[in-house]
């Protein structure tokens, strides 16, 4: 790979290509990883990504690609090896068409999300992938490494919102795969094998992508629930009351309320004491329907398996549950995670596991742990902090043993130590440890039978 | 491979594990092919599949996996080369697991569709695939040619049910993918690689799939539009005022009508003429709603979009209705097609194909076309048969110029020659011609990276 004395590799680029390495291209927003770039690769269009990546492969160069630089497993930066030409989208991010009445839009790999939320907006349609940092993400990275986000139990994850991809293999050819159909059972679905793959089988260069009716009434309710096995119950009344129209059903701990609380003392709160457990619910009706009146039904019909509620009785009411939901991340910043993860289990196996995890964690140490997240998909964030008046560095040295701790328990029970945040870096020796080695094999194989020099992205998901 | 005289190789497979081979393991529904075998291995569980694919890999004997034997394009039978073993998954039907809570069933590939239909029945859930080979197709041939079927507008395709396999690879080691999580971002997607895959790249043993609440209220309507174009803008509209309560969005010709009267003169038809085009709407709401409401409200909203109409008043009726549909494809039979086309085009362009393909055709002889199908999804059964008083035999030097025809313009309108049917034996040679040309070398790189000895279904999907 690269020399970084060799600057013959880069004179041999046209240099409209190419641009200097800033320092956020090095970034990620964990801190963790510092990368490195012998130069950022600025392309126009899909032609000039296959030039470059010919390019590449001739001289053994790595390419990693860079997107809206918000992954949070460092798959976008590469701190060590060969120096590896950086190629950012930023260049790439138009909206190549849109097709109302298909639901589908075809955008650049470098669309920002936002601006894709916007051109389905304009023609009465709405893209339903939602995250946090969707602002800044393109939907190329989103793709890459197929983005989950609070819409999935409704929407599915990235992949689910994908007819179609264009993609730029490791030699430089184009896959034009940028259908959009619903159906098309021609051979390996090479778009799914992209996905999730995070630019490390092929660059995903443009998509055609799902668009679907804006709702018509949205509600949204935050309910007391006794337990996480109530919680579960009220899952499945409220998907069996409202069956396709529910878009998050997001749990929330009495330590994340608490954590807004000393972080953000002038956020409302809905609750006067903060509830051990409540959920988030977001629905989304036909016009048909009011909301209220369903959010009502489903209260009545839980039982006991509601102690209180609050039920949004407007729009704004609404957005201000969803601030309070979207802000515990920002809260869990100010404060401080020793160690944070992104898990997935079965649905029945998450009391279980929660009830395993506390006391397991508490022979190693004493900690504040906040789980929340997206217990419609079984998908929890589970981080762990130190205990209050105490410090992070004082943890310095449990942190491995916290992680192996809830990863070693999430494994037992046959979940995901990465739920939808991908692999990147971070979890590669996690993959190794906990993967099934037949796939880790199957994985190898497909690696090296398309990317067989090893140029793409390398390191991320696979050891180099 | 197996020389018919090597008896030496199924001497040493276990007498248990085999049985003769019978003339309905050697033919498909559409006797274009007949297929050959050795013999007949039954096995019982995935360590015995495992076991013989081991000594197949040993041997360098082929193996060609048999479900239910109902695909239509001949991935289930090898009419030459070295005699195969046949691997039938007949024994392997059990349903291993079901958590009404969580939405999941696991079950074995031999698992027959109505039976999976019935366990989720019984604990009060759904499984929505729905095809009319139900009661003989196993779930793993669902999932090894990603099924459609008529729910596919709302609950999608096989693969978009499937949470997890279970397979035996080519060097017989096992995959255990078998997941229940709706999100799980740990490598490359096995699991959605050997869906669709037709058995070329691992055998699928087990699967944990989604179950989905029963519908509470369901309704039906046949609506007659004045042309495809309307029965678009028919179709945006019902997902606008129904979003995700749209079940089944299907379009029928009146040649369709015709050929029921033709050959069923006793089945009771709709229209006391038959119109030209009409659409089957079928629809699944919540208990807060009635189904004749939403329909008539539809039906009001359409305006000029509809010009005549009967909404089910019963759930007998909404059952004729689709009795009326799915016997379509028998009086075809009757009727006896010269080439059958399962395509999908993008939704806009349907009108245009439509426009362009009858005198297209009409310039290759005289014909009558039945076009029916998921208009929802893109996906039409475009069957062409001889005129009135014409024989097929008449025909036979036209065939293949009626398919080229047909699929170049499905390929112009960047459509699929294979919307739901797959690949099989029938269209290695379309997919040559039609396929993307790097899409196509990356897949018979996988295919050597997987199954490097060719021993997984050979011939099927790519060339031997």
């Amino acid at each position: 790979m690269l020399n970084p004395a060799d600057e013959g590799f880069l004179a041999s680029l046209p240099e409209e290509l190419l641009r200097p390495v800033r320092p956020a291209d090095l970034e990620e927003p964990r801190g963790r990883w510092r990368g490195q770039g012998a130069a950022v690769a600025v392309p126009r269009s899909t032609a000039e990504v296959s030039q470059l990546m010919r390019a590449c492969a001739a001289a053994r160069v790595g390419i990693v690609p860079l997107g809206g630089g918000t992954g949070l497993v460092g798959g976008q930066v590469m701190p060590d090896g060969p120096l590896p030409l950086i190629l950012s989208f930023e260049r790439m991010t138009a909206i190549r068409a849109i097709h109302p009445q298909e639901n589908v839009i075809v955008a650049e790999a470098g669309a920002i999300l936002t601006d894709l939320h916007a051109a389905a907006g304009a023609v009465d349609r709405m893209f339903p992938l939602t995250l946090a940092s969707q602002g800044s993400a393109r939907i190329g990275g989103n793709l890459a490494t197929n983005a989950g986000g609070v819409n999935v139990l409704r929407y599915g994850n990235a992949r689910d919102l994908c007819l179609g991809v264009e993609a730029v293999l490791a030699d430089g050819t184009v896959f034009h795969g940028l259908k959009r159909l619903r159906k098309d059972n021609t051979g390996y679905d090479l778009r799914h094998l992209l996905i999730g793959a995070e630019g490390t089988l092929g660059l995903i260069t443009a998509a055609s992508l799902k668009l679907f009716p804006r709702t018509a009434v949205t509600g949204a309710a935050l309910f007391v629930v006794p337990d996480p096995q109530a919680a579960l119950a009220l899952l499945s009344l409220t998907e069996s009351q409202l069956p396709g129209m529910v878009s998050g059903f997001e749990l929330i701990h009495r330590q994340g309320l608490d954590f807004l609380a000393e972080t953000m003392p002038d956020l409302r709160q809905p609750f006067a004491e903060a509830p051990e457990w409540c959920v988030l619910i977001d629905i989304g009706l036909p016009a048909a329907l009011d909301a209220t009146e369903a959010l009502m039904a489903l209260y009545e019909a839980a039982g006991d398996l509601v102690l209180d509620g609050v039920i949004a009785q407007s729009e704004t009411q609404r957005l201000e549950f969803w601030t309070l939901r979207e802000t515990i991340p920002e809260a869990n910043r100010r404060i401080g995670s020793i160690s944070s993860h992104d898990i997935a289990l079965p649905l029945s196996a998450i009391p279980v596991f929660l009830a395993e995890a506390a006391p397991a964690l508490a022979r190693l140490g004493d900690f504040r742990i906040n789980c929340f997240g997206h217990l419609g998909d079984g998908n929890l964030h589970y981080n762990v902090f130190p205990a209050k008046g105490r410090k992070r560095a004082e943890y310095d040295s449990l942190r491995d043993a916290v992680k192996t701790c809830i990863h070693d328990l999430v494994d037992g029970f046959d979940g995901s130590v990465s739920a939808e945040h991908g692999i990147g870096r971070l979890k590669v020796k996690d993959l190794e440890t906990y993967g099934d080695p037949v796939k880790l094999t199957a994985m190898r194989a497909i690696k090296t039978a398309l990317d067989p020099l090893g140029i793409l992205n390398p390191g991320a998901v696979l050891r180099a």
